[in-house]
């Protein structure tokens, strides 16, 4: 059953002459009396080959009948392309008809231009349309370059769990994970459910991130990072929000704010340059279809320096800018989504890290900076795009990061094993969190972050 | 705060003279008046170095008060080592105090033999221990080889969902993921939980397995995996079990039983030898002090064919072996262990590929053969722990597996994306399942799976 994949026939991995066999399927087919044009796919890459038929072939009657994603294993010799674009073209010597579409008439995945509301609805036969096949590429080239940067670079890759009982970090908006009865499940003295008898003798959750969890792990192997799913049970139905994500965590010991910005910065220049060396391909179909420019933005993040900023600096920026924002901009706010853009795209022209944020703002386990108003915190801010990462050193002071916990309403007590970190061999340490799927809708200008994972879960939507 | 890492001072990246700074937590200290050594380590490798401290630094004092786990930032002269063991140590000339440790009477940590029961209980904090430092190297060295080995055979890794509203594949043993209220859910007129009123909008549990989604990919991208989490609510209490565990499930289009078993034994091979070339220093531990041998055995796996064999032939082989199993063999029995274990351990004496089981004992999609009593089912037999590998061919003929679905109480309308890809341009094609701590138990030797994932979840059992 040896074949070639695509891939490497149009890269031109065997010399012309060589008699090889392909398979895949049907994307489009120009039959006539004589010969047949048909253009199969296997997925390898962006193209399909031209595949030339001619009448002399046993079952050209059959060939002829042939519709959009056929599946066919073809054997013939390479030869040169006499048309535009491909190098290579495959004069068929045999073609194996392997599996017929039923009805090609209503075939859902017909080659015409679907709308990407469309194809959600078909998400088990997206994948099949150029759109969805790139962005799978993509996504695996920026997956396997973010594994590649980090185990480069000595992280170690730890699997934090995904069900948690730390009910502490704001029960809202997490989802719970039970086997008890739904309709009648077992009830305390006090009329509470009694978790003690599910399945892990206490109420489970959905983790929303792996931090907490990989610090213990950075506070014995000093680089570590996270890749794997989180959830939040948040009923916002954006563009840019999924209920289950994936989220990529490094975390850094002996590390302060300025080493984990420059990671960032370095992890994001190593993804670009990796898409643009391994998946050019993809990438002019993302440029010429969905967003015009995209090659040029990618090669110029993964050259330029990102220029670092206070966000007290930040402030002073947007506050004199002479432009008008829907959000008033004053010490202390939040940043929204229009001053960030603005920051990156017009007042820098480039990447920001903005640092040093209001404790206010943030979550308790960032350090406290010296001034007592601030904490090492920091976003990195893409042009197009917003907030991308956000990280920050952590609190490495016990009786600091008690205290914010108390201010924050939590109980010390709750993270006894979060506090053991900084009772034993505490040291300064640092990281940040990147939500994967924003990553790949940038790098494709994909807007919908929906588009950019398989099977995409939210309020209302669990298909499949 | 630029620092070198032990691991590259350790293998003589540094000249000797070299004057660097290292970071890290004391292992072992042993002080007296005149000078110290200190064992530090900073997970980068199996090792610390040793520091040697002499009474000139002007904190001495407070270094002959340090303790395991203190965190210190040392910086000296790479000298070459006097005594055996390690090659390079380093001559300090100033040590800085970074962390210390509170109360080192009461440490968890101190620097004795711990049971892994107790180190369980402090899984916070065991990553600092030479067990659970070293299987969390080997486990990192496992998935980047994994990702690797398919990454350069041009396989997709695609991140099949976690949450899934399929209630089909057996709702007992899955966790049921909602938002809706435990003590009062909405009804229905009926008396049922109203799951229409879910976050979902239906009934949602976490996912036993991405193959059949990832079967959507594979039949649009041709070679596909997946490298993700995947969940059992089941109450078994064994060192094999675990709530929570990750899976690598390839799916391989155009491919019969064995192309799906070569490339099965392929990875293993490879993510063998990737270990023993990466992580010589962690085996080396894990063969002295865990299992004797490992390292000869992981050698000759990765060197070794695997036999292929028929699950009939094994039948006949075990019924005449003249061996008293606890469990009777008889054509159409699912094995056990000690029945997978005779076979590779006494019988073939080596990794075996079992092959062709009996339909009744196998999943519906697997595909049927021609003698309609057997599937093209595999499982992956390995010396030391029996089954490590399920896999099969997948039914691609619609007809035939909709009447293994009627046949196994499943209803086809349930599944019509799965059947549609039968209907489209249906190809052979088929892959397989590893459990991923399975692997990590195996390759390290450490018996009970709760020992090789960071926070281990068994029934009772979510704490962290």
């Amino acid at each position: 059953m040896s074949h070639s994949s695509i891939s490497d026939v149009l890269a031109g991995k065997y010399p012309v002459e060589s008699i090889i066999t392909v398979k895949g399927w049907i994307r489009t087919v120009r039959a006539n009396p004589n010969f047949s044009f048909i253009n199969l796919h296997d997925g390898s890459c962006f193209d399909p080959i031209q595949i030339v038929a001619d009448k002399n072939l046993s079952n050209y009657a059959e060939i002829m009948k042939l519709t959009t994603s056929c599946s066919l294993s073809v054997t013939g010799k390479i030869v040169e392309s006499q048309g535009k674009g491909q190098s290579f073209e495959i004069q068929a010597d045999s073609i194996e008809i392997i599996g017929l579409v039923e009805d090609p008439d209503t075939y859902p995945m017909a080659p015409k231009r679907h709308s990407v509301e469309y194809l959600r609805e078909h998400a088990h036969l997206r994948p099949r349309t150029n759109l969805i096949g790139a962005v799978t590429r993509v996504r695996n080239t920026l997956a396997q370059a973010i594994h590649r940067f980090f185990n480069e670079d000595g992280f170690q890759w730890i699997a934090t769990p995904i069900i948690t009982a730390s009910d502490c970090e704001g029960a809202g908006e997490m989802f719970r994970v039970s086997t008890l009865d739904s309709v009648n499940p077992p009830l305390t003295d006090e009329g509470k459910t009694d978790f003690s008898q599910d399945f892990f003798g206490k109420e489970a959750f959905l983790t929303v991130s792996g931090q907490l969890n990989v610090e213990t792990y950075c506070c014995a192997l000093s680089k570590v990072y996270t890749f794997g799913p989180t959830f939040r049970a948040e009923n916002s139905n954006t563009s840019r929000h999924l209920a289950e994500f994936w989220m990529v965590e490094p975390e850094i010991a002996f590390a302060d704010l300025a080493t984990v910005a420059q990671c960032a910065e370095d992890m994001l220049k190593y993804v670009f340059k990796a898409v643009l060396n391994e998946r050019k391909d993809d990438l002019e179909f993302f440029d010429q279809r969905v967003q015009k420019g995209l090659i040029q933005r990618l090669e110029t993040l993964s050259e330029t320096s990102f220029v670092r900023m206070d966000y007290t600096d930040a402030i002073e920026i947007l506050k004199n800018c002479g432009k008008k924002f829907e959000f008033p901009v004053e010490w202390g706010v939040d940043l929204s989504s229009e001053h960030e853009r603005y920051l990156a795209e017009e007042h820098v022209g480039g990447p920001v890290i903005l640092q040093n944020y209001p404790k206010e703002i943030k979550s308790f386990y960032m350090r406290m900076n010296d001034d007592n108003k601030t904490v090492a915190a920091m976003d990195v801010l893409a042009p197009g795009i917003g907030e991308i990462i956000g990280g920050s050193q952590r609190e490495d002071r016990l009786d600091i990061l008690d205290a914010r916990m108390i201010e924050s309403g939590l109980n010390p007590e709750d993270y006894y094993w979060y506090r053991d970190l900084r009772r034993y061999g505490s040291v300064p340490h640092g990281g940040f969190g990147l939500g994967f799927e924003r990553l790949v809708s940038y790098v494709t200008g994909v807007a919908n972050v929906r588009d950019v994972i398989a099977f995409p879960r939210a309020a209302k939507s669990a298909n499949f």
